[in-house]
């Protein structure tokens, strides 16, 4: 029994610092002559951190071969965040699927990557993880995808459940075979797992996703499902893909609305030798949709734009990473003068390989925002207090660590 | 030290659809004589389910050779939800023991099965799995089994602590030596860890279990003793045992109360080649003794009756299984007219084996109350509001899925 | 990639059992003539227990050869309680670290064990594990280091988060090399990883170390760093070493005030060959630095020092064990007549090693309080009710069980 099982992990530790910046950016006013402008103030901390290069994992994983070019296959994969020891194995949240493969394909079944989140990582010369993660990840997988039942965290164990725009439990994934001229591609489908009452009158108001009774929200009937889709061509240094995703956020059976979280991306990679280039963009949705639309009042959509450009340059053993992404928002507000708040960010990073498992690396980066954007490179939330007084402008941040994978 | 620690688990993953039907059986009254019958409601709901054919499970385990017939060994298992990723190998609630073994048997210490819980699963052709399950073990591991210290669930985390009628913590097991002519047993005894005072008159009012203060229960100093057997023949195609288990599944020190769970059953199978018969009877007891019997007022007991029937027939590399089952509550209230709850269930199901380790299998089963009893196959509870006015009645539901062991 | 990765572990389960009595020392006074003296009352329990002889354990380690005399290595290691498998792989809770080393030593990241615990543990013929463990090292881990923020237990997870006298996540260590002669020591630096303002006078006032708004608390911005050091000298029969740890407890940016742990150690054993002897002195102070002294009412510093002696004597494949504590604090109150509270501890044991992986042990203790301390050998608290009547006097206990090591 134990030859099939393969053990498999990565271990990234980093000291990173951040320092965020906000200023009072108000003035006296005939309102308010006397106003005493507070200057700006800077909140900065330096971390032990994880997976600020590779994500911290460890897996189990095997195949069985049924014959016939059939074959079984299985893939346990725990965040673990090894700065403090405090989530072990606790969950298989990274991944956790069967799977059935064979000349048709792959069947997947379980917790999986969404198919749209593969473009926002895989053309990142950064690949989404320490301060250098592009700017459309950090908002298509932060204020962008805050949806799903609330979770109580358990102390020490974040990721323990819940969808994402990164993942799906309940998952049913189609991968397309491996062996056509390049091209490849993937769908998945994930169950809402929500109860349906029959007549539908007679679901309950005030109760949850899950059928419990639950004051304060709506009855939500479908909240909960994904489906998306990814199709691409690799050939030789050539890299390209489109993606799409599609997660319903909220419903409320008696009001009429549904929620909608929609991404969509088109990513490309392109390896010179010398240098690979790298370039992504992308379009996401909050979106409320009404089965009879309002004549005033509905909630208005949100739109983000972002772009992502970048390379890497091989160096003997080492790697030097550049990016810069940038994204806008639209609340498509009709009487709002304020202009769209945005964002850019520039990083630039080295990694330096001791050996195929072992490496060094130093990242930096630095995010600018305008018009009340808030993002930053990590660490500490921009000073807010009193509410209003300050606006978020630049994040600064730096990881220096180890990754070691086994 | 690696080679004495051998992997081993089951990814069972399967599509779970469950349909649970109340009814509103009133109808006008002389007292109420606009009374507009409600009709019926279906809950019902489509699932990405773990464990629906074998239990999902990581373990570790090994044994040493300690010479002179002597050995020691360890077995860590834990239950996992692979659709979700929830739970890794957070615990290892399935079974946590350290074992002693030689030609007087084996002495086991920690976390096991209750020798009771055996002949619930392995006199069933679904093994207490899936929607198949039999209902003697959905009543006694359900409503029956509801003692212990209540326990915070942690997100995510099911089979967090505690015992059941499945399995016991901290307990001590005795399991006879396997060349006995077909003979075989095993005894359990749980330590239920309760602080005890000396003299007993100091036992504060309102104390928990585990000594700590807990306004509105009262002193316990015995709840969650455990104390079972088995003991069984099996030879060629018989297989037939007995087993009883008594869990104290409360006690008040001043009030002289003391309440158990108490559980017996008697199972068999024979193996006729082209099928496999199985049969059961179950007796079960939710029992209160007194110090000083009331005269009046005291807890009547609550008795369980059940039995099964069910069989195998292998088809080429398949198993056909089949299973009919039934219980029936007495509530020995003296001044009821109502007919006591009872319900059955009929299953029916096949497993394709791809091969020793992987299969795919279909399972539908349905169960009927009567007299108020509410059993389901699973998924969403039967409507019920505003209380009372629906009876439970069909419960229907499937699983298709595949399970891969490793 | 599975080559690399080594499990190992320790399962050691034991029936533990504890009997602590306090006593009623009042008497009728002038005041109350009538005073009814209430004797005494012994608090006792029985449990199967793990971790009496060696601590149980998981873990998953490896090591890559970089060449050049340098390796890249990894240590995930997990608390389990395998008497209830309530806590399974859930933490790397004892130790989760990446480690870089050469011929400059080892640098080591992670969460780890402090070097001013070792000096606890390595003198103590019991290992700081059991009803044996020394009280110094009872006391450091107990009353003494009650630090840090408070976390939420989550049900069967014990050591789910934060920093001990023991272990401190968020460490940066090192180690020197091993071929210095016999000389060897490390030291250990563990960032705090609060937030900082600037200027910090937007600190803002009721803020938890992580920078949230925490009601009820002071501003903390240096509560959590540890630094510490343990320098040895080990050859032949001798080892001896020194060892000092200094933690931040709790610090309040606008009283001015910062509280430490301090710890200091000197430990020795000489192996004679017949019998091995063992030796520590331990000061330990619990202090609250003021940026502007207070004339009077500041908080005074609490003292502790105990000293440890004794012995292992080699039979056949078992060992004897034995070893007396004592540990006195001071408070430094300036008008008290009190006595200084103290307790000593004596414990006998024997090991009986049945391979080099399994033995059976068995353990008895016996910790007599005076002045009002109120240790125990381990089980439920000394009885308190109603407060201050009963005074804590003795508490004994003992330990039987078996450890399986792979």
């Amino acid at each position: 029994a134990q030859s099939s099982v393969v053990m498999f992990g990565v271990i990234d530790t980093s000291i990173g610092g951040f320092s965020n910046r906000a200023e009072d950016l108000n003035g006296p006013t005939l309102l308010n002559p006397t106003y005493l402008n507070r200057g700006s103030v800077k909140t900065s901390r330096t971390e032990l951190r994880n997976s600020a290069y590779n994500s911290s994992r460890f897996g189990f994983r095997g195949t069985e071969d049924l014959g016939g070019g059939l074959a079984a296959s299985f893939w346990l994969e725990a965040p673990i965040t090894n700065d403090d020891g405090q989530q072990g194995l606790s969950t298989f949240a990274r991944r956790s699927t069967v799977s059935l493969s064979g000349g048709f394909g792959e069947l997947r079944l379980g917790r999986d990557y969404t198919p749209s989140f593969w473009n926002e990582t895989v053309f990142d010369p950064f690949g989404t993880n320490g301060v250098g993660t592009n700017l459309i990840h950090t908002v298509i997988n932060g204020s962008f995808a805050a949806f799903g039942p609330a979770i109580t965290p358990v102390p020490g164990i974040t990721n323990v459940t819940g969808n994402s725009s990164v993942r799906n439990s309940n998952s049913i994934g189609y991968f397309l075979p491996r062996d056509l001229g390049g091209f490849y591609g993937q769908a998945m489908y994930a169950l809402h797992e929500n109860t349906k009452y029959d007549p539908g009158t007679a679901t309950p108001p005030g109760v949850s996703a899950a059928g419990l009774l639950n004051p304060g929200t709506v009855a939500t009937t479908r909240t909960g499902r994904y489906f998306g889709g990814r199709f691409g061509y690799q050939n030789g240094p050539l890299d390209v893909a489109v993606a799409y995703g599609n997660t319903t956020t909220g419903d409320s059976f008696y009001a009429g609305t549904t929620s909608y979280l929609k991404v969509a991306t088109l990513g490309a990679s392109y390896d010179f030798g010398p240098v690979k280039l790298f370039g992504e963009i992308a379009r996401a949705k909050r979106e409320t949709e009404y089965d009879i639309a309002p004549l005033a009042g509905g909630t208005p959509d949100v739109d983000l734009d972002g772009y992502l450009v970048g390379a890497t340059v091989p160096v003997g053993p080492g790697l030097i990473r550049v990016a810069y992404s940038q994204v806008k928002y639209d609340f498509n507000l009709p009487l709002s003068f304020a202009g769209d708040p945005k964002a850019n960010k520039f990083a630039l990073g080295y990694v330096h390989n001791l050996s195929k498992r072992t490496a060094l690396y130093a990242t930096v980066a630095r995010v600018r925002n305008k018009n009340g954007a808030s993002l930053t490179v990590g660490g500490p939330a921009f000073f807010n207090a009193p509410a209003g007084v300050f606006t978020p402008k630049t994040s600064t941040g730096y990881d220096l660590g180890i990754r070691h994978a086994f």
